[in-house]
């Protein structure tokens, strides 16, 4: 079937909502955690989060600042310092209960039930239930024109792996192994099932 | 195990880039098709593709200028418009091949097989193979500065759905139904099997 723009702009608001959010395809499944300068912790689920570049190691997000994911961005600007933590399919439904609309004196860490952690000398909080975690410093953000989302870069600072029998012999990080999910839409949760890894491709002859 | 910036700078090149490549979790994986002014068919596998907005309906995508992708950028900012295509578990293996390094002049759709298809009144060519398409309209491109990769956002103008089935009541796209795949790192394809779709998230009383 085909739909063009005049009936994608005639869907009922939640249905187009729905619709577009399925459409690029499965995302990468995060709970970010931060803390306001005044020692108040926050925690949110986000999949608008992408790989930018690996030299210097950076990563995007997309936060839409009207959305719950506020508090979020008030605390990474205040700090400088975010993390983002992989989601499994013991803690998926505590991860999406972190979307409810709470107020900023609430911790979604205690709310949704995940328990904050704590590195050295870096300021925001981990999920200590995440097999694969990472402490992001902001770099910069860009308020895109075109419908005011946020665009937020951050560069890798700290990485931890529950077991290093979740890295390859390459560096790839085996996700699956690791219990990571993929979500798609705005609520659906999804193991995988790896087909293949395959080699570096060359134009054939 | 726990590794930080100066244990990742220190990686070998290559370990380096799988590694970090891995870490953002599953990604959305497209098949961009795009075509010069001249009439040059080009294709090439992205999975840097994030959803940015459902009103008005708009997705970005990095992309690096100095990669194989360099030929996809070009057609974009020549004409305006490109198509992403989901990726199956028939087609993962030419998707992966259209990432080898072929002249500007060479279609990576006869080379890696896949048939494009056109649709009246939309300039870029579709991937015939794929599931879910989209017809996307350039809207703006934004050079990075921290790392000089680009940003495009483009609009969406028309999708196309093989099967209306795929579409449940209130919007959202079956994609495990559709047999879309994911990937992760730089080579690794993925199906998925849904947890589920949970209820929209509230405080709990």
């Amino acid at each position: 079937m085909k739909i063009n723009l005049q009936a994608i702009q005639a869907f009922e608001k939640r249905y187009r909502t729905a619709f577009i959010n399925s459409l690029t395809g499965f995302k990468s499944l995060n709970l970010v955690g931060t803390i306001s300068e005044s020692g108040q912790e926050n925690l949110a689920v986000f999949s608008q989060i992408f790989h930018l570049g690996a030299q210097p190691p950076l990563i995007g997000m997309i936060v839409r600042p009207h959305s719950t994911a506020r508090h979020t961005l008030e605390n990474i600007l205040e700090t400088g310092y975010y993390t983002l933590n992989h989601v499994t399919a013991s803690t998926y439904q505590q991860a999406h209960q972190t979307s409810a609309r709470y107020d900023r004196e609430q911790s979604e860490f205690e709310q949704a039930g995940f328990q904050p952690h704590y590195e050295t000398e870096f300021k925001a909080p981990f999920v200590a239930e995440s097999p694969v975690r990472i402490g992001m410093k902001l770099e910069e953000t860009t308020t895109l024109a075109i419908n005011n989302t946020v665009l937020v870069i951050g560069s890798i600072q700290l990485v931890l792996i529950d077991n290093e029998g979740f890295i390859q012999q390459d560096g790839f990080i085996d996700l699956e192994q690791a219990g990571s999910l993929t979500s798609s839409g705005l609520d659906s949760y999804h193991t995988t099932t790896r087909l293949a890894r395959l080699p570096y491709a060359k134009p054939k002859p």
